[in-house]
């Protein structure tokens, strides 16, 4: 790094704390930043601060939101339940602008190889929304060995207290190839074929 | 953006901003900031503003210093000159720890198609660098056609000066392979070959 100056050293540094940002690249990001204007950086260096400020989250449904309850938990019809890994997911489900329902997010899945329990992840949370108005849960975790996991273990819970606990379909892949889909996937949209 | 509450589709959009940053990866890197600390989230934002704030031109060779006149151009010695387009032309150069003598960066070449002539690039403030104790001028402008026609262009007004005029040499990379090299390239290291 003798070769920066100390501020461009200093920011690259921090840029390679990204995800997947290398020294190069960091290093590109430095040099926008010193040709950007007084003004821009300045509003660069503020959307860090003010998102890290005042993002939090839902305290009913472990989302991002700015207040302590989220726009989807205060407006959404709340009898659907979608659990999902993280807020990201949520986002992901929220593009489809199909599902009505709210959402539970997990912060975690189970996965004993890394130290994370039942009790490490929002369960009880999730077990503390169950009452007799939620009709359905969705099962929205990775299709992953830990999400699998995750997701049969608390079906294995709520279904007892009488919910009916659902799970994303897997299949091929819209728009996919026969050819190039992984023989897990093709056996289970054929185990799981329907009637047309 | 919708689906992003304010300060995050703030943040997003700011990383958008930074180069072959797209959509998907500014969200990446938001997350990340949110699941940062307080005090790393202000140690980035502060590294972004410090750094604005601090690195200035070299008033002597358009590199970046934190002061007047940068490090290189204090201590090399300065009766050999290499001429490049960028700051970030030095740094590749400094990684070599071969050069001993100073710099000048010409913050662009002379391209034609994008307005850019002989009086936007510092040539007048190379030329004002040329006195009696410079040997040698090397031109390491990019080997792209701009580059090129900068190094002449340039070249044509030292030469009458008196001083030696430098090229970076062409040829094959090392490590590389002829089947892979590209015509022009394996031209000139044909035409520029060396006795053994």
């Amino acid at each position: 790094m003798d070769v920066f100056i100390e501020p461009i050293g200093r920011l690259i540094n921090e840029f390679s704390k990204l995800p997947g940002v290398g020294k190069k690249t960091a290093q590109r990001y430095a040099y926008k930043v010193i040709g950007m204007t007084d003004a821009e950086a300045k509003a660069f260096a503020e959307s860090i601060v003010y998102c890290k400020q005042k993002v939090r989250y839902c305290k009913v449904c472990g989302n991002f939101t700015e207040e302590d309850v989220c726009e989807i938990c205060k407006r959404r019809q709340n009898n659907i339940i979608c659990v999902v890994k993280e807020p990201k997911d949520v986002i992901a489900m929220e593009k489809l602008h199909e599902f009505k329902g709210v959402y539970h997010v997990l912060h975690g899945v189970i996965s004993p190889m890394d130290g994370v329990g039942p009790n490490d992840i929002r369960i009880k949370e999730l077990l503390a929304r169950i009452d007799g108005t939620v009709q359905e849960v969705i099962m929205a975790t990775n299709p992953d060995v830990e999400g699998e996991a995750t997701a049969m273990y608390i079906a294995k819970i709520l279904k007892p207290l009488g919910v009916n606990v659902t799970r994303l379909a897997h299949g091929i892949p819209v728009g996919g190839e026969l050819e190039y889909t992984d023989e897990v996937t093709l056996s289970r949209a054929l185990t799981e074929r329907k009637s047309i």
